[in-house]
């Protein structure tokens, strides 16, 4: 299995001695993943497991497969447990997102007592591409297009993860290949724990019948996007200000002389942090609006009943 | 028809004294986009034709009919005639490279003789969402999910033209109305003038499909994230060294010191101002590889038997 275009550059950027989460499911990917880390001499890695709840009893068997997982790998186990579909309604988000934010909360929590701030998952260049079909019909903008990358950024219940996907250029089909060479046991039918409906269509029919539609490899070309919006997305990153995710208030003046991209990435990343759900297009230009001093509006809706207000030359959030 | 978001912003823009090219097919978006312009007082337009000669006697018939058009609205006519399938086998293009091609050179010398450079175009919303997906299924990148943009710039047979697409948020169906309501005339089937198969597949066969898979309004999220990516070429476009058309010669030491996107960018823009021709991701990559100096590659081909050389410090097209 070929990850990482070259593992090498996985070993220089992150050391095999050093310590790591890694995000195990039990499901085919992270068992192929924590598996290629091992043989890979990554021995110092923490795996980390989340029972969302949303399979009954199915989901204790997978928190105790992956538990035997780990100990037979002589690695350390953490797991949590969450009532994701309670969370979801409590806090009126979709069950996907609930799993997400519970999920990265977990991460981070464990990332802080385990004393790293590095964990790897394994999303496939199938992911990749399903995702980026995904944010595109769901009007994500570019951000959305460059959602998963290599090696990304993320605040995380106030911590500070890098998430790194070595698995990000490996197709499903050489996952599979990988797992039935080396004989993998794994949980979990992809069908019942996919969490997302349209994830499922796009994948089950979308990318099909675009592949017999065109008679060409309209996976490898989408990939290659979704490669090339994730470096545009690392770049745009190096112009946000430092901090966006602990600033209560951003100032008008300096954000309105920015190109209106960068404004754009600017508000997302801010209101994202701040837990802010649903954050659109349609909220991210309502919230552009409030930097036109002329524009005399001062104040638009977010979800959840909050709110963002312009006050003395600076937006805030309530 | 609400047009360019708010018209005033076209007229704030682009007064409608000015002196200005449009470019008309006879087709009904380019048929609505001239009674529109007329209707809002802009009197000094130029109508370009460019008879492409792919409909044998109905391309006569065209021209015609937009001379008529023309005469008419008291405007004066500019047209041309090009074998454009006898020059795409000639240059081993597609016939829809090809007649864009020959279409933004005659363009770019009307422009020059009429003492204008700006262009109006009648591309809507539907066509933007069209681009978007043509390109993402042929892997060009985000510049290809910006390929249209109300605005741009763009190099034409050493011209520098402003093209302008006011129509942009306008979809088909508000077009067709307008056409409707104000009794237009105009030549053209869709199917026989549509240069591309795939992209009638996408509108005839994938659209519909998505919508209907999808029961919610993928168009308009599909739209969103071209806008997006419109304004982040912009922002990119700011980036890019000035006169980057008329550089035949690129110095290696700045372009490897920019962030990899902007690498792609400038790369993308050299290289099609050269008039190369299928500059798709590998190219770049490749010449990409060139910047290194510890790589060893001092060459790479590229299509019509041409390369780019790295020496001394420099790359150059040969």
């Amino acid at each position: 299995m070929k990850a990482f275009g070259d593992p090498k550059k996985l070993h220089r950027a992150f050391p095999a001695s050093g310590r790591y989460l890694v995000g195990v499911s039990g499901g085919r990917d992270s068992v192929a993943l924590l598996h290629w880390l091992v043989q890979g001499g990554y021995d110092n890695l923490v795996v980390c497991h989340l029972n969302h709840s949303l399979r009954g009893r199915s989901s204790s068997a997978d928190a105790r497969f992956v538990e035997k997982l780990a100990s037979r790998s002589g690695l350390p186990f953490e797991t949590a447990s969450a009532d994701v579909r309670a969370i979801a309604a409590k806090e009126k988000m979709s069950i996907e997102t609930a799993a997400r934010k519970t999920r990265y909360a977990f991460f981070g929590k464990t990332a802080r007592r385990r004393r790293t701030r590095v964990i790897f998952l394994g999303h496939h260049a199938d992911d990749l591409v399903e995702t980026l079909l995904l944010n595109l019909f769901r009007g994500a903008g570019t951000s959305g297009l460059a959602a998963m990358r290599e090696i990304s950024e993320r605040c995380a219940d106030d911590a500070d993860l890098t998430i790194v996907r070595p698995l990000l250029d490996v197709w499903r089909g050489e996952i599979n290949k990988y797992v039935r060479a080396n004989r993998l046991a794994f949980r979990e039918d992809d069908s019942n724990t996919d969490l997302t409906p349209l994830r499922n269509r796009i994948r089950r029919r979308v990318i099909p019948y675009l592949e017999k539609t065109f008679a060409r490899n309209i996976r490898q070309n989408i990939w290659r996007t979704a490669v090339i919006a994730g470096e545009e997305e690392n770049f745009f990153e190096t112009l946000l200000p430092a901090n966006i995710c602990q600033r209560p208030l951003l100032a008008v003046q300096p954000l309105r002389k920015m190109p209106i991209a960068v404004q754009r990435r600017i508000l997302h990343q801010w209101l994202c942090a701040a837990h802010v759900t649903d954050v659109g297009f349609e909220v991210i230009e309502r919230v552009r609006e409030l930097l036109d001093p002329a524009g005399g509006v001062a104040k638009t809706n977010l979800s959840g009943n909050r709110h963002v207000r312009r006050r003395t030359g600076h937006i805030f959030i309530e």
